[in-house]
C-alpha cells in the first residue's frame, strides 16, 4: 500500500494560475510562491466584496479517538467529488502546525487519495505564515522584557505577566523556563514560559481579523501583563502593534493550493482548537464563499470542541451562516466509545456499536440546536461489515439526518459522490436557521453553563476561586459581552477524557479563566491543557529526510 | 530628504522573470515568490555548473566607526554602475538579520540611491529562509533534550551541552535561561542559552554547503554536546540529520531580487560575521560567478574580520579566487580613528585625517598580504573637502592602489561609475595571485598566531587555560586542519574595542575555543562577543507601522 507522501508526490499537479482560472482569479491578483501556491492579493480580496456568496458547509466530527476519524479527508474528499459533479467547489482548511510533524501527529493535508498537495511544502514552511506569527508574537514578548529592563514606566507587574513566547516546535523543556539570567545587562529574572505557534493569540487574531485595520485593532488591545494596581497592560500600551502587524501584512493573506484532483483549496490559518477557536481564517472563508457556489471547510476536534466554537465564535463574530453541518464518523471509533479495546476494533461488534453510538447521537442532537441540517457520513475501512453500516444509517435516518458512506481514503473524489450528492439534497431541501446557542448579553457564567449543559450535557459547572475572581474582573473591565472558548479535553464530551460515549451525571470544572482581548474571547479551562507538546521517544523526525533531488520522505 | 524606505517604495520594480532573463535564466528555472523575489531551482544550478566564471570582486572596508562607512552601499552602487556601463554584473549580498531591524540597526538593504528591493521583504521574513534556520536549529534542540528525558542512551553530560536555541529577534532575557522546570514530564532542568539565527552554526553550515549531500554531511557533523566520558555526541548521533535537511529544503537555493536600478542580485545567507565567516552562500557565489562577467560581493564588518574569513575561509573552503578587493572608507570615519569626537566629524580636520589614515593603511597591506589587488573608495558625504580627498587619494596611490569617490548612496549607478572603471582597470591590468594566508597544515596556534600577528599587528597570542584545553582536544579529534574564525571585536584592528587607527604592543587575548564541526572551522573567542543582541530604550520597532493598503514605513 502506497503511504500518503507517496500519493502526494506521484500526483501531477496543475500550475496554480490554472486552478485560480477556473475560480476566475487572473495571474496578476495572485502573489506566487513557487508554482504551486499562491497568496491571494489584497486586490483580489476588494473586488470580489459584493459578489454573491455561495454555500457553506461545515465538517465536523465525533469525540476523536485513538481509531481516528479522517474529518480533513472527509472535507478534502468531498470537495473534490463535487468537483467530479461539475460543480464550483472550494475548500478551506486549516494550516498543520510544524512542530507535530516532528512528533507523533504528522502533518494534516487530508490522507490517501483525498489530499491537499504540495503535501511537504504544507506540512513545513508553507508560505512562512505560522513564523510571521512566531515572530510577532516574540517581538511583543522581547518588547515586554525591554520595557521592564529600561525601567517599567508602565509598572508591569512581573508576577501577572500573561504573555508567553512561542515556536513552532514540540519541545517539553521550553514549557517551564526562567529568562533573564546572567548579569544587569541581561534583564531581569522572572518566569516564562513558551507554547507551540499555533496556541499564539497573534494565530487566533490573525484568523479571526476582517483586514489590515481590524488586525491593528485586534493586536493592540492583545493584553500582555497587569500592572502592579492591577490594570492591563496591552500591546498599544507597549508601542507594538505597528511592528507586529508590518510582520503579518502577508501572513494575513489566505493561501490557494489544490487537492489531488485540482479542486481548489484555501488554506490559512490554523488556531488551536482547545485555548483557541480552532478554524481557518475569517477572510479565507469569506472570500471561498465569494469564489464558490460551496464551499467545505472544516473545525478542530469534535464536535462538542470544533464545531461549537465554529458557530458559536467565527460564525457570530464574522457573520457567517452555515447551510449544512457533515458529521464524520468510523464504525471504529464508535466501537472504541462502546468500549471495545483497539486492537479488537476491526472485528463485527454490534453490541458495542450501539453502546458507543449514543457518542454520535448526541452531536446529531447538538448540531440540531443550532438548527443547521446535519448529514452524517462514515469514513469506510475494510473492517466495517454491512450490518454495523445499516446499523448506524437506520440510527441516522430515525434522527432527521442523512446518511452517506464515505470511501474518499480510498477513491478519491470518485468514492465521495454519494456522500456529495446527500449534501447536495440537502443544501437544495432544507433550510438552515442557524443561530448561536447563547447570546451576546447573556453573563459570562451563564454562556460557560449553557454551553456545558447544552453541548456538553453537564449538570453544571464549579469553579475554581481564581476563575471566579478573574471572571468578575473580565466582566469588570467591559468584556462580558465576548464569547467564551471552552478549553477542555478533546476526548470525551466531559471534561475527563476517559469518559467515553455520551457521559451524564457529571459536572465541568473551571479551574482558569483569562481573556483573549486581541482574539475577542474568553477562554474558560476545564481540566489541565497542553500548549507545549513534547516529543515521544523515537519522534516522526527520525524517519524524516530529504534526498539529493530535493525529495523528501518519511513525512506523514 | 527622502527616507531610505521612501525610496525603495517609489521604486518600480521589473518583474522578476525579466530581471533572470537578461542573465538569460527562463521562467521555468525560477521558483517565484511573489512578483519581485525568486530562488533558483535545482535545474539551474544543475544547468550553470560548466559555465565559465566571471570576474569576483570582494567590497569590505575598514574598521566600522560610528560614524558608517556604507559597505553595502557601495557594493549595490558599484553593480549598478556597471549596469550602467554596460556590463552584466550581479551583486552577490548577505540576507539581512530580522531582529535587529526592531533594535537600533536597522534592515540592510544599501541606502539612498544604492538599495536591493523590494526593501521590506527583505528585511522581514524575505522568503523564509532565516525562518527556516530558526526551526532546523530548534528542532536539533527539542530532539536533544528529548533524548535526555527519554532515558540519555547517549549518556549526554547536560554539563556539557554545546547546542544553543535560537531566535531572529533582538532579545536579551534569552540569553541566559533555566529550561525543563515543571514536573517529570516537562523535562530536565540545564541551564540554556538563545542566540540570535545568524549566530546558529547552521546558518554558517548553509552557506559553506556546496549541495544537498554537503549539507547533510555537515549537519550530521554538528556537535552538539560531550558524552560523560569527553566524547563529541553530533546531530546524526541523535538522527536529527534528515528532517533538518528537510526543514532546509529551499534555504539551500539562493534567492533573485534586483537593485533600484534592476542589477541582478542574488542575495543569500547570512552567517554572523564574529563566530561564524560572515559571507554570504557559497551556493550564491558560485552561481553568480557563472551568471555573470562581474560579481561584486561583501564580507561583514572590516577587512580585519570580514575580509579574512572570506579569503582564509570561504575562498579557501569553496576554491574561491578574488579578482580584486574595494576598500571602503569615508573621510568621516577615518577622521574618527584619529580622535575627533562624532559631533565634529564635518569639520575639515587635516591632522586628524593624517593621524587616522593608519587604519586604513594597514588593511590595505592586510589586503596585499593575499597578493590581490585593491582598490580604495570613498563613499563621499557632503561635508567632505577637497583637501581631505586628495589627501586619501595620493596616500592611496603611493601605496600601489587604485582610487576613485564614490557618490552611489546620492546618485546611483551614475555615482559608481568613477569607481566601477577603476575596478575594470584593475581587473584588465592587475593580476590576482591570491593565497589564503596561512596554509592548512599549520597547528590551530599558529594558524591563530598567524591571524593576530599579520593582519592584526598584534605581537603575540595569550591563551586562557580553558582555550588551551579545548584546542588540545580539537586536535586530538582529528580537526586541527580545520581553518581558525577569529571572533573578535569589530571595531579595533585589536582585541580592544577602544584601541583605534592602527594599534601596536598589543596581544591577542584567547578567552575560549571551540569547533564548528559543521561549518568546519575552529572559532577562537578574543574578548565578549554578544550572540543575542538587545533592545535600546526606543527601539526602530516604535516607529514601524503598516497601512490599510499593506504600505510599511518605519523600517530603515
Amino acid at each position: 500500500m502506497k503511504s500518503d507522501i507517496q500519493i502526494a508526490q506521484e500526483a501531477v499537479m496543475e500550475p496554480i494560475t490554472e486552478v485560480a482560472k477556473r475560480l476566475d482569479i487572473r495571474e496578476d491578483e495572485l502573489e506566487l510562491y513557487g508554482k504551486y501556491k499562491a497568496k491571494f492579493s489584497d486586490e483580489l480580496l476588494e473586488r470580489l466584496k459584493d459578489e454573491p456568496d455561495g454555500k457553506l458547509v461545515l465538517v465536523t466530527a465525533i469525540n476523536p479517538t485513538p481509531a481516528g476519524e479522517g474529518k480533513t479527508t472527509t472535507s478534502v474528499g468531498l470537495g473534490q467529488a463535487f468537483g467530479k459533479l461539475g460543480k464550483k467547489a472550494v475548500i478551506a482548511l486549516r494550516e498543520p502546525s510544524l512542530g507535530p510533524c516532528f512528533g507523533i501527529k504528522g502533518g494534516a493535508a487530508g490522507g490517501g487519495y483525498a489530499q491537499v498537495v504540495p503535501m511537504e511544502d504544507l506540512n513545513l514552511h508553507f508560505t512562512g505564515d505560522f513564523h510571521a506569527i512566531t515572530s510577532a508574537n516574540n517581538l511583543l514578548a522581547a518588547l515586554l522584557d525591554n520595557h521592564i529592563q529600561q525601567g517599567n514606566e508602565l509598572g508591569i507587574d512581573p508576577r501577572q505577566i500573561i504573555w508567553k513566547r512561542c515556536l513552532d516546535m514540540n519541545d517539553r523543556v521550553l514549557r517551564n523556563v526562567v529568562v533573564g539570567l546572567g548579569s544587569k545587562m541581561d534583564g531581569m529574572v522572572r518566569e516564562d514560559h513558551f507554547v507551540i505557534t499555533v496556541a499564539s493569540e497573534i494565530m487566533a487574531v490573525l484568523c479571526l481579523a476582517d483586514d489590515m485595520e481590524d488586525l491593528k485593532r485586534r493586536l493592540g488591545n492583545i493584553i500582555v501583563a497587569y500592572n502592579f494596581e492591577g490594570k492591563p497592560v496591552t500591546a498599544d500600551d507597549l508601542h507594538a502593534t505597528g511592528s507586529m502587524a508590518a510582520l503579518l501584512k502577508d501572513a494575513l493573506k489566505p493561501n490557494l493550493i489544490q487537492t489531488l484532483e485540482h479542486t481548489p483549496a484555501i488554506v490559512h490559518g490554523g488556531p488551536f482548537a482547545n485555548i483557541a477557536h480552532g478554524c481557518n481564517s475569517v477572510r479565507a472563508t469569506k472570500a471561498a464563499l465569494k469564489l464558490a457556489d460551496i464551499v467545505v471547510t472544516e473545525a478542530g476536534f469534535g464536535a462538542d470542541l470544533g464545531a461549537e466554537k465554529f458557530l458559536d465564535i467565527k460564525c457570530r463574530k464574522a457573520g457567517l451562516k452555515p447551510d449544512a453541518v457533515v458529521l464524520v464518523a468510523t464504525v471504529r471509533a464508535l466501537k472504541y466509545n462502546g468500549g471495545v479495546p483497539k486492537e479488537n476494533l476491526s472485528d463485527e461488534n454490534l453490541e458495542a456499536l450501539k453502546k458507543g453510538i449514543v457518542n454520535l447521537e448526541k452531536h446529531i442532537e447538538n448540531v440540531q440546536k443550532y438548527h443547521v441540517p446535519v448529514v452524517v457520513t462514515l469514513n469506510s475501512f475494510v473492517s466495517d461489515t454491512e450490518a454495523e453500516v445499516a446499523y448506524i444509517e437506520n440510527f441516522c435516518k430515525e434522527r432527521g439526518c442523512e446518511f452517506a458512506l464515505s470511501e474518499v481514503w480510498e477513491k478519491g473524489g470518485e468514492g465521495g459522490i454519494a456522500l456529495a450528492n446527500k449534501v447536495l439534497e440537502t443544501l437544495e431541501n432544507k433550510e438552515s436557521h442557524f443561530a448561536p446557542i447563547y447570546e451576546d448579553s447573556l453573563s459570562l457564567e451563564e454562556k460557560i453553563e449553557t454551553i456545558a449543559k447544552e453541548i456538553y450535557g453537564a449538570d453544571g459547572v464549579t469553579y475554581s476561586p481564581a476563575a471566579k475572581k478573574e471572571l468578575k474582573r473580565i466582566t469588570d473591565m467591559g468584556m462580558g459581552h465576548f464569547p467564551v472558548c471552552m478549553a477542555k479535553t478533546q476526548y470525551s464530551l466531559s471534561d475527563d477524557p476517559k469518559k467515553l460515549g455520551r457521559p451524564s451525571g457529571f459536572t465541568v470544572n473551571v479551574r482558569e479563566v483569562y481573556v483573549s482581548a486581541g482574539a475577542e474571547f474568553v477562554v474558560a479551562v476545564n481540566g489541565s491543557i497542553m500548549t507545549m507538546p513534547g516529543l515521544p521517544k523515537k519522534p516522526a523526525a527520525f524517519g524524516i529526510d530529504v534526498d539529493a533531488n530535493g525529495t523528501i520522505t518519511g513525512l506523514f
